[in-house]
């Protein structure tokens, strides 16, 4: 039987939810959790430089194998040394397996049970990514953590189809355990849809391996954010207690507030830099367009509750005039604001579960969020799904 | 007659060369010379922001007048208190007259004596930019140092149409005298094309006033690097010593060198950002593409001869993958790199001077940058113009 590669100790838990405080041991550092991983999909966090992700309060930084694997390639990193040292950032990094990538945006697409075949969009050749092929290629990386390849599916797809896709993420991830020939963690991911019936039985099946975590996989994709909170609060209980539990691609922060009380301790989101691009600012008053009229004469900082650089140093007017110019450095300052707004969100909940009280803060900031959404509907649609 | 509002020190000067050091004092801080000033067209230079600017070693910015005006407008400045509220720059920033601008980018324009008519990129609207718009503009805006609003044509222009722009250009500069109300300082700009006489009297005309300082305009805009470099030099000498003088839009790295051997103390120019925005980085051994394909193995520094955090903390195959994937990363630290480059030269320029062996160092510069681009050119064309 593999090793478990990755220390993992709970610390404290809240009394009336089951939020708990973590601290992930990695090969580059501590990871505390609660956690947010910043998106870095090609070895860089859109526009940021891992001083800034030291800035924002970032511990880890995810890389997405599949875009890696075709560019730069493995061999590049196996010449470098890996991740790290490619991208300056000496923090703990953690990979995805591909499997997202492969079924939301791969072309000519054929999946077996060997894999998944697809034609790259750097150069128009055909690929192969199987499990064993996904270890090889997060092996080169060098991520801290793996994971394995699975089988994504619209979360709200047929349950013959769910349990065709799960049976067959539950093989890929026992062939992606064999196939791991470096000290790197590995998660498995616990795949069912919306189907309670299947999550509980991935979990079973995946529960008896030596995964150094496990991740709930597939939601966020066709589901709504009742589904969502449902299945993430069934599904996170049935998951071991020992090893960390993994939200992928959820979400928003009131999906995050919301997930940590169920017991997950890491979380990642292309949110938060996503919509910085698009001119689109979580702040602790609620979404800010950056874009739109009311900032364009606002001589006031995006959020005066924030203590970002951004917020310390420029105003909405700035912002918006940056934007309107089409300059870079408006996504860049609103990027390091949100992802600055992520991060003191995972930090307040760790020091309200150590305090003992996250039930009542998660109480008080999702009634703020809903708050400043309805509010935001009422003034005429600043608000944005979810 | 109006008071001279700038103070210029001038210091050391070069025993075999008109080299000179010297200091400005701005209400925002000292700028010794020779200095290059960092392009911030739009209120930004282009990725990046003040930390970064002090962080390379910039001493002043340059916004354009043109831009500022139409894009966020003058409303705005004076709501915010001017520039340098409005980026968080806290050092000295010039603001252009908009002349360049108006005769090199605007659609539908009619010059007359009274100014330019232009219509607005922005929203359509017709703009009047007069020698008195610019200087209410430019008050507006707060920079410490003001440009009068000149006439431009390209330098190899016929004798009477640089006559006439030249005229016009004096009527200007002194309107603009006259329409000062702040205790900005203000510089007038001497035209006359690559023709030494015209240049001899524009010198002479303007030199009468009580300008805080005089610059070079026209250059750069259509001659050769002979033919600016001769009038640069010819006409440098005829501006008057105890004022600071400034090489408009000029230029390369080796432009710099021959320019402050003749006396010049500020230059602006968008080199360094644009090339830096087209994947061109300058180093201490020639101009690389980062884009081509001998970086995309390169695990090496930029230029291991530089000490800016790019060059401390990436390597040209990070550079090339960020570039690959148009990921703003890239262009942002190649930005950061090539200004540093060029701030750092104006240091070492400095120091020669100081030390009195600026021509040694000034050839010694030039042999370097030619072996350079010969060796490109031999290589298959990494060379630019100039």
């Amino acid at each position: 039987m593999a090793p478990r590669l990755l220390p993992f100790t709970p610390g404290a838990s809240d009394a009336a939810s089951r939020a708990r405080r973590g601290r992930v041991v990695t090969a580059h550092g501590p990871i505390e959790t609660p956690a947010f991983m910043a998106v870095g999909t090609r070895a860089t966090v859109t526009g940021l430089t891992p001083a800034d992700l030291a800035e924002v309060g970032a511990q880890v930084v995810l890389g997405n194998t599949y875009h890696l694997m075709l560019r730069p390639g493995p061999d590049l990193f196996r010449r470098v040394g890996g991740i790290h040292r490619f991208m300056g950032w000496n923090g703990p990094v953690l990979t995805d397996s591909g499997g997202y990538q492969i079924f939301s945006l791969a072309a000519d697409r054929t999946v077996g049970e060997e894999g998944a075949r697809f034609r790259s969009y750097v150069d128009g050749r055909t690929h192969l990514l199987s499990p064993e092929r996904s270890i090889e290629m997060q092996t080169a990386i060098g991520s801290d953590i793996m994971m394995a390849l699975d089988v994504c599916l619209d979360s709200t797809a047929d349950a013959t189809a769910l349990r065709d896709a799960m049976e067959r993420t539950h093989r890929w991830a026992l062939r992606s355990l064999a196939a791991r020939r470096s000290e790197q963690a590995l998660f498995a991911i616990v795949q069912g849809g919306v189907n309670a019936d299947l999550r509980r039985e991935s979990a079973g099946v995946l529960a008896e391996h030596p995964f150094d975590g496990f991740a709930l996989g597939g939601l966020a994709v066709g589901d709504t954010r009742a589904e969502r909170e449902h299945i993430t609060h069934f599904a996170a209980e049935l998951l071991p207690a020992d090893r960390p539990r993994y939200l992928m691609g959820v979400g928003t922060p009131a999906d995050l507030v919301h997930a940590v009380s169920a017991g997950i301790d890491l979380f990642d989101c292309v949110l938060p830099t996503h919509l910085a691009w698009q001119g689109t600012a979580f702040t602790s008053t609620g979404r800010v367009r950056i874009t739109r009229g009311p900032a364009a004469h606002a001589d006031v900082p995006l959020d005066a509750g924030c203590d970002c650089s951004t917020c310390a140093k420029f105003s909405r007017a700035y912002l918006h005039h940056l934007f309107k110019c089409s300059e870079p450095l408006g996504p860049r300052l609103l990027s390091l604001h949100n992802l600055r707004h992520y991060h003191a969100l995972m930090a307040e909940a760790r020091a309200a579960i150590a305090l003992g009280n996250y039930a009542a803060f998660a109480k008080q900031k999702l009634d703020a969020i809903d708050r400043h959404e309805h509010s935001d509907r009422r003034l005429g649609g600043a608000a944005l799904p979810g």
